[in-house]
């Protein structure tokens, strides 16, 4: 495994990659550059990702990187966690090819004024209650799309959002890249595993089950037949004020899978996504539903 | 010469010629892919960038595309001038390999909503007059490198300012292109060559010359030992409201040419600017003005 810390180094070893793919090609193997951009901290989402990606692909890149610009000003970026020799450890150990780990003046030279901005899908959600976050996001995604010139990037359904303001981003602006979405890992009891759920005490941590739990009550309202996302989202709530009552919640939401606008009768698959707010960490997670199934 | 409509024809054609430009790089020819992002009306101007890239490049792009997000709502989108036919008969003629010419629902589909903002550089001289323009011609430019993948894409000197902005997003972004930008072509008279200068009534263009006319008084009095921008400032109107007196003037600037930030006192290298709005034609022109000289 290698690892570059500057933009050139990348460039060096994809730019050897491609020519060991073209040649491992000629004899059947992939000849994809698979990406899994990271914060670090990595889990077994992430190795989820990277998995993935190690079967799907010929050359794995994995990027560290605590991006500051996607941190509001009252947010965790200095405290998130960066367990970097673990990390490291954890890729090679799944296979991965070359980590990335930029410093942030690497990232963002004296003089950077460029923001990749998507509205819409970003308005909602997470977007309403972490405002610049999505424009820290695309921008630093877009820069490592360049950076990397992967063929295919992962990421976690878990951040949901996320993946289809990425996907939006990708399509408008033409990137030669696929977008792969994985499925959310989850511990035993339901809770969506997250670098932040670290920040849990033992009291939070029992009660940060219940977000998953509150979605799996809403899907079963819907198997049961309740189209009325009014119902629904009322019926979350009030399982998440019974088991999780240190946390606050921030939204909880039914929405179109690809717009992600309200839904007010359900007719079709929906996401229905929350985010609770925890005295030391602020928890998101998401279910889809299939209406039919 | 082929033409593309759209963007799959475009990277089906550049993958073929990659693989041509690898094997014809073994014989020493260039493997690099040239890029001249056009709104058409092609004009000496444009054909300059074009012999540029055909002279160092393997394989030559033109796209044609009149982008509606980088016009405002007064401004001259549905006026300016499309002679198609003509356009690729010059492109033939000069060489390219690849004209694209997209739709604007080609490059815009429903639901797009993605913008490529660089602040800063954008703030003053035509991002002061033109609102967005900035916006439409970033986000536009960063869709096209990113259909045609080129490795380098040629500019007109002309729009001073956008060269800038472009190379700031192309930095900040780490986009895989080298930008290189041309020098102004002009008649016999100065006038900077445009596509709008056809929009000129004769008296409007008799007196159209006297934009560069202006510069040129600058650049005589900065070598003649003038060091105050003011000073010169005041000339170049003084002398545009004598010799154009049907324009307008936007602004005249004495920048410097990375930050375009307003200088005082002249010490290095300046860019003087200016924008005048006749009332058939909003013209712009530029010069760089070496001190040491």
């Amino acid at each position: 495994m290698k690892k570059a810390t500057t933009i050139e180094q990348v460039r060096e070893a994809i730019g050897k990659a491609r020519e060991k793919l073209r040649q491992a090609s000629q004899q059947g193997g992939s000849n994809l550059i698979g990406f899994v951009p990271t914060m670090g901290a990595l889990h077994a989402g992430h190795f989820s990702l990277i998995d993935t990606a190690r079967r799907e692909c010929g050359f794995v890149v994995v990027s560290i990187f605590v991006n500051p610009t996607q941190f509001g000003p009252n947010e965790d970026y200095e405290r998130y966690p960066r367990p970097l020799e673990q990390d490291l450890a954890g890729c090679e150990s799944h296979g991965v090819d070359l980590v990335f780990v930029p410093t942030v003046e690497q990232m963002y030279p004296a003089g950077f004024s460029t923001t990749v901005r998507v509205s819409g899908v970003t308005e909602m959600m997470e977007g309403q209650f972490r405002p610049g976050h999505f424009d820290g996001v695309c921008t630093v995604v877009a820069k490592l799309f360049s950076i990397v010139g992967a063929d295919v990037a992962y990421f976690g359904a878990k951040d949901y959002q996320q993946a289809v303001v990425i996907k939006r981003m990708v399509a408008d602006l033409n990137l030669p890249i696929r977008i792969v979405v994985c499925p959310t890992i989850r511990e035993k009891d339901g809770l969506a595993i997250s670098s932040r759920n670290t920040y849990l005490d033992k009291h939070e941590r029992a009660q940060a089950a219940s977000l998953y739990g509150s979605l799996q009550l809403a899907e079963e309202l819907i198997h049961n037949g309740q189209r009325n996302a009014k119902e629904i989202i009322r019926a979350v709530r009030r399982h998440l004020a019974e088991h999780a009552p240190l946390g606050k919640i921030d939204y909880v939401a039914v929405v179109d899978p690809e717009s992600l606008q309200p839904i007010d009768e359900i007719k079709d698959d929906v996401v229905i996504a929350l985010a609770v707010r925890f005295p030391s960490a602020r928890l998101i997670d998401n279910i889809r539903v299939d209406v039919k199934s």
